[in-house]
């Protein structure tokens, strides 16, 4: 939560004259967002969301991403549709940062998950898997298992400050899900990064997923296994089978899961804990104390990856 | 910048069926404010503020607060008026905190000051003294020159950590200052707080004012004496007599100040930047490294009083 760059109402003036949405009526910074700087952006012609991007996106990525947005908002997703300037172009400069301004989306992030949750969550997750079918570029994912190792060499030295044996435990567990890692199921576009705060819940609807700047190609059930470990777990770190039944029966009305897929699910859930488990780590051990934003505690990953090493199969998640 | 209560969605559709204000549509936490935790509330009967008390607040100054917002938005000033429960009541609880809803004022606080700026500001600060001396319920300044020793003393062991001989150049300061301390001027409800992101900016007008939870009853011209500090120096310390002036003449305008307002201006001024100054300084070497809001810099506050400490006579403010 936080801003990182603030705008000066000259530059915002500025920035707005290339656009087409009206006079500026209100601006204020959104403490949700932890890689971005978000405003919320009010003109006479409705309400918008402001990004600059920060540390973390690549400005390389930047066109794919809001091309992504575009092509499943006309596909009938309700995620951010960026907004052109007079110019055509989406994407520009302000404060020496890139940034895009994007359409608002109503609804409230569930800081509680229920069951009820669960079952619009997978049922949008898969919609937004085949809208996205038909957005031709690709984008590797920058934190799939060929990242792992070289990110858990950089937090080996002092993983066991956080916890003791911290560093075997994850070596051990990164070897084996390494060399088991998949190949071959059915890819696609996947958000990568679907925890609650960025799903929009308005009267109990589903109402919009938001934050695509993870968003990659990748197998589209490793999606799925991101899900299970954002939504389906207590806060005391016990897996709530009742969650991610509904989830998994949500995305399968939608679009069913093939066998391979099914029966992948177990690893690509224990790869989805430890990449946020790894990133959370290298977080903890490099966030300069006095830093805006508090590091997310890792070892709630922990606990979520040795559930899913000690599943015997798919069944373990409600199939 | 800071969200330091987080708002569950049971907690808050519980809370919002005490009002009719219709449906939610959005809630976001605000970047923005330092002492409270703010969001941006709308619902299908419009826009609000959701303000969550913490600590600095005490709870007791609560009803005279909203009270006071209640009776200047009455008396057609722009800041948010408290909007009241189906039982009347504004002030409720929610997650544990005090909290009230307000409306939603439309405008951008400058991040940049002009001069253009301080001509309006003079005149709405006149225009709130004008529009308070009708609320009868008074509040005694809790961060008047009687505090200023006690804030020193907590601060004078440490205070050569930040810049060597503060700690003796305040004592000498602060002694000089509330031996001095004018009595007998006008009093009413001042701000005491107006800082530029107080201040909302629209087309050009002012918009709004917000943040009255430091609000009480005091000399107004210590108020006036708080805006030179706040809007009339240079990122590099330098004294902008011109924006004074402005500022000056657009109070003015509205509510003269009398001579002897005049002639205490140096020292109200003096006052006003050691009062920001301590309490700067206090919260310097007491807020923990990690701390989600970020300690401002007390020697900006320390030019400033050298500033007023070298003035002749009010003719320095352009008077």
């Amino acid at each position: 939560m936080a801003v990182y760059t603030d705008v000066s109402d000259e530059a915002l003036a500025e920035f707005l004259a290339g656009y087409d949405i009206g006079r500026l009526v209100a601006f204020r910074g959104i403490a949700e967002g932890v890689e971005n700087t978000n405003f919320s952006l009010r003109t006479t012609a409705g309400d918008f969301i402001l990004t600059l991007y920060e540390r973390r996106v690549d400005p390389a990525d930047l066109p794919w991403f809001l091309g992504l947005m575009r092509h499943l908002a006309e596909g009938g997703i309700n995620c951010p549709l960026p907004v052109a300037g007079r110019d055509g172009e989406a994407l520009r400069m302000l404060c020496g940062r890139h940034a895009a301004i994007t359409t608002f989306l109503p609804g409230v992030w569930p800081r509680r998950i229920s069951q009820a949750h669960c079952r619009p969550l997978g049922e949008a997750l898969a919609r937004l898997h085949l809208a996205g079918a038909a957005y031709a570029p690709r984008r590797a994912n920058a934190l799939g298992p060929q990242a792992w190792p070289p990110l858990l060499e950089k937090c080996r030295a002092r993983a066991d400050e956080v916890q003791d044996g911290l560093s075997d435990e994850l070596a051990e567990a990164s070897g084996t899900i390494v060399a088991h890692w998949p190949a071959g199921l059915p890819c696609g576009h996947i958000h990568a990064d679907l925890f609650p705060d960025n799903v929009f819940f308005l009267d109990g609807r589903l109402s919009g997923l938001i934050d695509f700047y993870f968003a990659c190609t990748d197998f589209l059930a490793y999606d799925v296994a991101i899900c299970l470990n954002a939504w389906c777990f207590e806060p005391d770190g016990a897996f709530n089978a009742t969650r991610a039944r509904a989830l998994l029966a949500g995305y399968g009305a939608v679009r069913p899961l093939t066998q391979d897929e099914c029966a992948a699910l177990p690893l690509l859930a224990q790869g989805s804990a430890l990449r946020f488990l790894l990133t959370r780590l290298y977080d903890w051990l490099n966030t300069p104390s006095g830093a805006l934003v508090t590091p997310k505690n890792p070892l709630d990953y922990l606990r979520r990856l040795r559930f899913h090493l000690g599943t015997r199969d798919f069944h373990a998640y409600g199939l």
